[in-house]
């Protein structure tokens, strides 16, 4: 038995292979022995006292001695500032300089660190420096598009082991962001409201794939889920930026966001996984059509040749048994 | 240095980010020591002599002893033409039973063999048995789209080792193959013309992307690659359908084929990869708009957190470069 389920929110099909499914355990990878890393290590450009390796520091939470969050340009960043946004035609093909602004946000002191073991107040600490630098960022004549994203061990992308996230402000509105935002445009035209609303209404209500709820967040898995174990958290309040996160829904969302990762943490032995938050572009901040949220995907599958060729998902998982299996993990 | 390319077919900019740019040679990946393959795997189902293993054949090349090629159903198919297609609401959501296709193409007898080792015959005989059950799915009532596609290599997403392609046939267009020829409708619409054979022209003059011109193909690197070394092999003939092509075109496709994998094979140490074959849903293979290729993803790069978040996507190697890296190496 094999299902497809429509994506209410991408507007795509997926397939959700039952026929393959596996039990929510399975998804726990073997990992090699792994040597625990170290609290401090000499030549980490982002432990404490290598702050002259860091290129230019934005912002620093903390006051000038021991930073709590920093966040820096990107050594080898994708896009720069310093580039210029002009576009070019070369014969058929249209390019533009590599202006954008890609930072690095050092999440703690603490090499060997996670979100997962951090207390709330040390989240809130990121969570605060995020929305910093994404209403700074916001401002800068040119940038249409913000990403905030996190890469979590190697399947998920990252080179450093030190705690950090990224966010990279793109000239242009990225395909994704577009979609979605197009998306919401047409059910709000059909229904007269938002869809993130009304889906959250509606998970609220059948409580199957709910994994969390606080004061202003729900977690919950996609009913159409793409890959096994993606979570999405929603604001309970509609607000289409992230930039307008207030500290109360900093403080509920870091306690959230911690309970997810420590879930995934303990009950699939620390998998690989990204987050990224999935904003509204920058100038429209106000709309009702869209509204943020934080998308959590554990690096659990392997996108092959049908995915790639196709623009279409295979889930092995069901989103109402990886639901119940992570309700029931107890964080110790 | 880093720079904004728009690919013409996808409608999607790419960030080539050559601040952080490899050299191609430097994309070999480091392998773990492999013990070779044998030509013969008492335990493999698709080994010959163990055919009682594989579910329905739905197509053999070669006769009833010695086969060349087969085609069997997917043991843990995504999708099954025993399911219903009838859709359902539940709710906020739409589903539908995951009725479709779900295919195995054996390509060889030998356990060990790829096709970047096989003779041109060999290749061409792979090729005739996609063109034959891309013919004969495209039969099936409430079929609206097929992609061929293979995955070599554990970082490809593949669980056999004994050479094999698939084919997925599902009710749905997938979203990248309507978005595709969204595109494509688009730029016919404004220029009168085929975007795919604008695209070969350009290409054919410039020269600078161009890996292999065969009498019927051009194997080329699009200018706005999402991912380093993806190679795409366009017919010279506009023809929206794979299901169109000639006899001629797939002896030539096979030699293109194979030297273009051969190339991957001796210049990046076999490298894990996917293909798939583009074409046009089968209810439109006449169209103006359309034109089908073959695009071959090596598997060099993970994406991470930004292009899970955002759809867009960070090449780190320039076009330019690594097709003259692939049309210096040599066959031995």
């Amino acid at each position: 038995m094999s299902e497809l389920r429509y994506n209410l929110i991408s507007g795509e099909w997926i397939i959700v292979a039952t026929e393959r499914a596996k039990r929510p355990k399975d998804f726990v990878k073997a990992k090699k022995e792994q040597v625990p890393l170290p609290e401090y290590k000499e030549n980490c450009p982002f432990c404490p006292g290598n702050e002259n390796q860091t290129p230019v520091e934005t912002f620093r939470l903390g006051g000038s001695g021991a930073w709590k969050v920093r966040s820096v340009y990107n050594k080898f960043g994708a896009v720069s500032n310093e580039e210029k946004k002009e576009r070019r035609i070369n014969g058929l093909y249209n390019s533009m300089g590599g202006f954008g602004v890609h930072e690095v946000i050092i999440e703690h002191p603490r090499h060997n660190n996670c979100i997962a073991l951090m207390s709330n107040e040390e989240v809130e600490n990121i969570l605060k420096v995020y929305r910093e630098r994404y209403l700074a960022v916001s401002e800068i004549e040119g940038i249409e598009s913000i990403v905030i994203f996190k890469n979590h061990g190697p399947a998920a992308g990252t080179s450093l082991e030190h705690p950090h996230s990224q966010l990279i402000a793109t000239p242009v509105v990225p395909p994704q962001v577009r979609g979605r935002l197009e998306q919401a445009v047409s059910f709000f035209d059909l229904n007269g409201r938002c869809v993130f609303c009304t889906m959250l209404e509606s998970e609220l209500k059948e409580k199957a794939r709910i994994v969390l709820e606080t004061d202003n967040f729900v977690a919950f898995m996609p009913y159409a889920s793409f890959t096994p174990f993606t979570i999405w958290i929603f604001p309970r309040r509609h607000s289409a930026s992230f930039g307008g996160i207030n500290d109360r829904e900093i403080s509920d969302l870091a306690e959230n966001l911690k309970t997810i990762l420590g879930k995934l943490y303990y009950g699939l032995d620390n998998p690989d996984f990204n987050y990224s938050i999935r904003s509204t572009p920058v100038g429209e901040r106000g709309t009702s059509y869209f509204h943020w949220y934080l998308s959590i995907i554990p690096r659990l599958s392997q996108p092959a040749g049908f995915e790639l060729g196709s623009g279409m998902f295979i889930n092995t998982a069901l989103p109402e048994q990886t639901a119940e299996f992570l309700r029931q993990v107890q964080l110790t």
